[in-house]
This record gives structure tokens, C-alpha cells and sequence, in this order.
């Protein structure tokens, strides 16, 4: 099931994306596409509901983020050997966690927001896990069973705030519209396993970024089961996984970042594609 | 005007605490205690009720946070300079930015869990700052506008995952239950001066911190300008300013940390005080 939600910002209506890739309408059969409250258990309701029994959206609607409920944006650093090589850092021997304001999430489509003064806005085409039932210590046996599904996410990154002012990587991670979530929240059920999907990124049409989940340094199964050993996870809470090589920090022989009036697209396998426009912020 | 939420998890009814230091229930007059809805508005109400028209509390509930509504519990690095000399750090040029996952925020008398194979769970008393009005990117000389009142906050941190595991500060910091917050939220008008409150923190009744937010490195003004250059602070996110000297990590001739059956206590001027019994995680 593609789960989405549609119009305008704060007046969202539930929707999702059937077979045919046609929009249909859930507001006749939930009212939200709220994580803490649906769980695990009402995105199985939700499953057994035909789509074509639902009626269509008019239109080619704004997507908004696909769900609410987004208590915390985690997120893991470093975690494709390529990614870190370019980076010029070290491949960690455990996961590097870091936290992104949740006031940085936007939807799929909307703009990405330059700082005022950005020396260095940079792209992170990764794989969003989104959780759908609490995870608390949990094995990384069990870790696959506490997701609800799975996402694309823009991790946007000021490298000179993240890297170059002192302290840790939050302050540059976290600027308003730094994290694009979207279009779909495709359920578990559809993504049998989440470690053999392409990714792709490009700016302004030319390829950037190319990249497989297959050589994460760490497994979604044992980021979920490594995190939650730090922090209870929540449903709703999404941990975005890493990015593959490509970002404009590793761009030889000079890096290369984001301008006002680029445009930004990525995609994973099976998860759709994002587009934004770098609007002034 | 000091707010109090109290009972059990979850049950929590809004309350205030009155000039003889008498609880007195608020669910007549407001059925929650939750700044997004609030606003600085809706704290300037509830200023005008005159205390002793509420009915008081009965017995010694148990308190939780006094306030709900925190979306981001963002925390500021080595902001005491004698902290930095102890921690073997400089002091920063900038602020120094963290976060600390929400699902970590707990009352401020509820136990703190010590993470099973905790090596070095530490203490710190912060002055929290409660946000009452959207900040984004404020003038230092208009952030103190955008307060709602100040709390008591015990940064608690893992220092062996804070520092000694890979990647940001973050992933020592989120465990639940290192985020005791309250008691109460003093509300901006009876705090006119947030840089001169005295801190203090014992463990087993021993002295261990001693301060005054006289000696903060950057001002709650400067952090939330700085705060807000990043990211968009939102009614109800809490900034924990920083700790003065005397955590355990620099205690001599060897760092001391915590272990279960341990007993925190905790305040700073004019905004109460804490307790917390260490208890297996």
C-alpha cells in the first residue's frame, strides 16, 4: 500500500496510490494518517480496503508529508563506505546517530529553503524507516516487525554548519525544509526486503547521486535495534539511513553545492521520486 | 506564576503553585497545560486568576512535566567555561548545539533509569528555557520576547556513548528517562533577569555543582538568537542552557558516575528543585 496525504500545507487529506498509479481519496475511511494512533494494526485495516472502491483525486494535488506523527527524526551518518570515502572520513565501526529538527519536514515536493548566507546547502538522497510500532531494545531479529514502512527522505545538509562552527552535526541538518519525507509511505508489506533498492539523485538533470541499500555499512535491521538501545522509537518517528556516494561535499576536483533555482530530484525503487525547487530562505 | 501538572503518567491535571507554596488545582479554568495552544496569550490569562479563588490540591501528587507541547528539547554545549576546563574542552567560540531525544523528558521527581552496562552516567543541572512564541532567527534583543518561563532541567548523560562510541553527543543523551524537567514552569515575568539564578546539584546529599547562570559563556538571549539562526523554535520546545562545573566526569583524582540507589537532588533559584532515586533501566 502507497499511503499518501495531499493539498495544501496543514489541510492535508488522507489518500493513497493504487496499482494503477491513480490518487485515491481515504478521507471517506480514516480521517488522518496518524502513526501513533493507526499503528500497526490500522495500517492492516487499511490494507484490506479495495482502492478502486475509493473515489479518485481530482487534479495533480501538493503532496504533503504521507503521515503525521513524527515525534523524532533520527538519523545515521556515514553508513556507505563509497559515502564516507569521499567524505574523507573513516567508515565507523558503529552507527553514528544524529538528530534532525522535526521543524525541517516538508513534503516531497515543496522547496528546499536556502539559509540566508549558506556557504555549503548540500543533498542526501536516503532511505527513510518509518516506525509503526514502539521499539525499545529490540533485536535486530525482531527489528524488521516495529516498521510500518519505508520512505524517501532528502537529508538536506549545511555542511558549514554541520561541520565547520563547532560542536556536533544538528546544527546543520535541521534548517527549515532540510527534510523532504515523501511522496508515499509504502508499507513493510510491499518492500519484502529493504536492503536491494537503487537510489538515484540529480540536480538540475545531471546524475549526482547513484547508490544501492545493499552496501549500507550498517542494516536498517540493525540501525532500528542499535537506536533503540539509545532512545525508545515511537510510531510515526522516522530514522533516515545513510547516504550513497554522490553529495556535492565529495565532488571533485571542487565541491560543489546548491544555489537558489536549482532543482533538486531523487528517487529509491518502489518508493517514488521527490523534486524541489532551492528557493531564497 | 509557577505551573504544575500532577498525578499519575499520563493523568496529569494543570495546576499552579501559590504564594505559601500551596498546590491549587487549574482544571477549572483550563483543561491542559499545553504551550502550542497556550501561547503567550494564554499564559497572560491564566496570570489574571487570582490563586486563592482555585481549589487546593490535596496530599503530595506526584509532578510531572509542568507544561506539554515539547516538539524539540534542544541542549547547548560547555556553556560554562570553568565546565569546559573540567571536561578537557575549550571553550567554544560558538554555541555549542545538541539534541536530546523528546522520549527522554520525564517529571522532575521520577526516577532516572541507568541504561543497562552504563560505565558513565552523569549529572547536570541546566537552566531550561521554555519557548512561548515561534522563533525564527530572532535578534538577540528580541529572544527574551519569545519566552514563556524558565524550569529546571537535569541534563542527564551517558558520557561513554556521549563521547567514546562514534558520531555526535546525541546518542548519550537521549536514554529515556535523562530529561527531567519541572517543577514547575516559572513564567518569564517573575524571572527579569535569567543570567544571576544560583544552581546547585548534590548526589547523596554531597555537594557536586555549584553556579550561577552569571558565568554562562553565551547568554539564554545570544542561544536563542544562535538557536533560532538554525532552526524554528516552536511554542513549548525547551533549551537546556548548559551546566556549570562539578559533574562527575570531572571530579578528581577519578571521575565518579552513577549507580542504582543513587539520590540526585537538584534546583536553581526561584524555580524549585529536583529529586530523582537512580533505578536499574
Amino acid at each position: 500500500m502507497k499511503l499518501i496525504r495531499y493539498g495544501m500545507p496543514g489541510r492535508e487529506k488522507p489518500g493513497l496510490v493504487d496499482a494503477h498509479g491513480v490518487l485515491r481519496d481515504l478521507s471517506g475511511v480514516t480521517p488522518h494518517l496518524d502513526l501513533p494512533s493507526l499503528g500497526l494494526a490500522g495500517l492492516q485495516r487499511l490494507r484490506r480496503i479495495k482502492p478502486e472502491s475509493l473515489p479518485r483525486v481530482r487534479g495533480t494535488p501538493r503532496l504533503g508529508v504521507p503521515f503525521t506523527g513524527i515525534s523524532k527524526l533520527v538519523a545515521i551518518g556515514l553508513n556507505y563506505s563509497d559515502h564516507a570515502a569521499e567524505s574523507g572520513m573513516r567508515v565507523p565501526t558503529e552507527p553514528i546517530v544524529f538528530m534532525k529538527a522535526t521543524t525541517c519536514i516538508t513534503g516531497p515536493n515543496d522547496p528546499i529553503e536556502l539559509p540566508p548566507g549558506s556557504l555549503k546547502t548540500d543533498w542526501e538522497v536516503e532511505l527513510g524507516v518509518v516506525i509503526g510500532k514502539t521499539a525499545k531494545r529490540v533485536s535486530e531479529a525482531q527489528a524488521l516487525d516495529h516498521v510500518a514502512g519505508y520512505c524517501v527522505v532528502n537529508d538536506v545538509s549545511e555542511r558549514h554548519w554541520q561541520a565547520e562552527r563547532g560542536g556536533t552535526w544538528d546544527k546543520g541538518k535541521g534548517f527549515d525544509s532540510f527534510g523532504p519525507i515523501g511522496p508515499w509511505l509504502v508499507t513493510r508489506d510491499e518492500v519484502p526486503d529493504p536492503q536491494v533498492l537503487s537510489m538515484w539523485l540529480d540536480v538540475n538533470g545531471a546524475s549526482r547521486q547513484r547508490g544501492n541499500t545493499a552496501t549500507m555499512v550498517f542494516s536498517v535491521a540493525r540501525i532500528i535495534s542499535y537506536v533503540s538501545e539509545c532512545m525508545t522509537l515511537l510510531p510515526g518517528d522516522v530514522i533516515a539511513t545513510g547516504t550513497p556516494p554522490g553529495v556535492g561535499l565529495g565532488m571533485k576536483p571542487v565541491p560543489q553545492f546548491l544555489k537558489v533555482g536549482d532543482v533538486v530530484s531523487l528517487g529509491i525503487e518502489g518508493l517514488g521520486a521527490q523534486r524541489q525547487v532551492v528557493v531564497p530562505g
